[in-house]
């Protein structure tokens, strides 16, 4: 008899943000009289950049054309693209990334749900507390995790990060074979120094461990002493695999473009007191359930790091800054503690006296029309806080810092 | 330790169309004289309709401008795509498929290897033999296939499909949870009658098992007796799911847009003496694991199903089909043995006498730059042929075909 994977059976409730868009369905068939503004979702508003939607247009004329049409691509991404992401977001700064370590995908999510079928099914898994749930969920899927108990999996090790530690992970007390790290993190918004992370890096050398590491977020970044990459640490190529987007780089989220990077020189246990790389194994991944991203995505891609696009895109990112940076004058204006949104696009917010997370959320859709992210649903040590996207348009973002200040009056 | 999913070290070799690919590189280098014509993996070579293309050029266009730029959509795909589908490729016809039940996604290669994940780690898995590798190579990762000896995995049910049985499976003798069927058949070419399928359904309702059936290649069946779907058989949704593709239908293997049909009644075991629906665990899947197809590529599916959409890739699947019949008719005409090639775009061609499948495949190589795929890279009984296809240019076609004859002259 077909059997379902039980695993599957283990969730509490339905995804976070699947969530959050029923509980605003549902309210937006109340009628409100407002238009409901999203602080929500960590998706882009500014439109693409004129060189990456000429590529776009260029890549599509040759589609139709029997000349320069193009079928299957490489699994792994066209060379044009991977030697761009090379040269410019690694070698430019310093950083040794080759071309053939580099696999382009359809997303960051994608790349960070699949990753972990890599590994043995009893590792033992880290993240943090809060997280991005495709961490914890593509696990619970796999079996790994555990079951599910006052807000915890039993078999995750949670490395808590709360206002008292600056939001910052402390390293595991326990063993753990794999972890995740997001910086700067979603959802806290919180950023990671150079020596926090030489002390992960080293810490993982130590235990033989592999640190998954997301830096969806990196352009954000303004401070000096904060790392754009894990691969700025020294001996970080031994044990650390990299994400990356251009979703809130390029405003890709509708276009759907990321990559990883996975070093030549790394390898884990083979489970036999041998050594495998971990490179070829996710090739053999790629290619058999995968066929590469789009070839006008990955031309649009491209063009995301010529003269004109990094021109465009940077101004895009300055208005999301600029969002931030009023939302965070204003809400603290109104006397809430707001955390991040420095170096990062997202603002964790503490929820008033009285509140908790979903209190919050509640609050601010009904009373304000206004959706945010219960920090509950990023994990037990997120209540009491939402998180803020600073994706909005500055008018949105604007009307919606209004709309909560009445609140507050 | 970090520790390998050891399931990734049993396999023998490296997928296959990258085995092909790296003899055909080591090939290229020793300079042939002649340009290599590919008549290997199942690439289409028409440009892509000309609807297609305007629909590719409005939405980038859309993309470039803030009131009309969409981020993230839906993870299932959006309903103007996903009702297209349900009406033309289903309701039209007269078959129960709602718009709710399917899952736009970036393939169906893609698809097929990510849903085994719903099912639990100790099913048993049926597919033919030569099959798809795919449908193998996906449950080897997670561990349902057992151990590689002698050509074959030791827990997977084989369904040998050779010229006794016309290529058609017999129903399991052993049991199976799962089972893979895909027709028009990659690689044989065969297709299944009304009459042989209300079997296979016939049987999984007994069996309590499901059909995971890939109708990737239904646009080229031209027989009235031969069903497109699977939902045209009574009771198919209650024991099977059906994979689509726009790569061979229109031309989108660049492209990257496909389907998954999940109906709302289908349930499978829980495990535990009770029944779970599969289409909620699907969502599941695809909510924490995927970000949806690009939206201008669903606009771009959406205008296959234009009238002027319908009309150019019709005009292309001709090509092809007009391809695959001068194919069968000199290749006969050379003393080879053909079957397929009607009704589907692949034609599975006996080797000479004295060649096995790689043997055959580096004479068409080395002989006359040809490149083909070795038929028992599809499994042991695929051993002694090797598989074509039809999706080359007219041109390039008719040279290839004059190439193989002049060795048999």
């Amino acid at each position: 008899m077909t059997t379902i994977n039980t695993n599957f059976l283990k969730f509490p409730g339905i995804y976070l943000f699947q969530e959050v868009a029923r509980q605003v369905a549902a309210f937006k068939k109340t009628g409100p009289d407002k238009r409901v503004i999203s602080l929500g979702i960590g998706d882009v508003t500014q439109p693409l950049a004129k060189a990456v939607i000429e590529a776009l247009h260029k890549a599509t004329d040759e589609m139709g054309k029997a000349e320069t049409f193009r079928g299957y691509g490489p699994e792994q991404g066209y060379p044009f693209l991977r030697e761009a992401i090379a040269k410019h977001d690694y070698q430019d700064r310093g950083i040794n990334v080759d071309a053939s370590e580099i696999f382009v995908s359809d997303g960051a999510k994608c790349d960070v749900g699949n990753f972990q079928e890599l590994f043995s099914c009893d590792s033992i898994v880290a993240v943090t507390d809060p997280v991005y749930p495709v961490y914890v969920d593509s696990n619970v899927m796999a079996g790994r995790a555990g079951d599910f108990a006052d807000g915890r999996w039993n078999r995750i090790v949670y490395l808590p990060c709360t206002k008292e530690n600056g939001f910052m992970p402390e390293l595991p007390k326990e063993h753990a074979d794999i972890v995740y790290l997001c910086f700067p993190n979603n959802p806290t918004g919180a950023t990671i120094t150079r020596k926090a992370l030489e002390a992960w890096v080293a810490w993982a050398k130590r235990e033989g461990s592999l640190i998954l590491y997301d830096a969806a977020y990196e352009a954000f970044i303004e401070e000096e002493d904060v790392p754009h990459s894990i691969y700025e640490i020294e001996g970080a190529r031994d044990v650390a695999v990299e994400f990356r987007s251009f979703s809130k780089t390029a405003g890709f989220t509708g276009l759907r473009c990321g990559f990883v990077v996975v070093p030549s020189t790394l390898t884990v246990s083979d489970g036999n007191g041998g050594r495998v790389a971990l490179k070829p194994e996710w090739s053999r991944r790629v290619a058999t359930k995968y066929n590469g991203c789009p070839y006008i995505v990955q031309r649009a891609a491209e063009a995301v790091y010529s003269d004109e696009g990094q021109k465009e895109i940077w101004a895009a990112i300055a208005v999301y800054k600029k969002n931030a940076r009023l939302m965070t004058e204003k809400l603290e204006s109104y006397g809430l503690k707001v955390y991040g949104g420095k170096n990062a696009p997202y603002l964790w917010v503490r929820a008033p006296e009285g509140y908790d997370s979903w209190g919050f959320f509640h609050l601010l859709l009904e009373k304000a029309c206004i959706i945010c992210t219960p920090g509950v649903g990023f994990g037990a040590a997120g209540e009491g806080y939402v998180r803020m996207t600073a994706f909005g348009s500055p008018a949105d973002t604007a009307e919606a810092l209004e709309r909560i200040g009445a609140l507050f009056k």
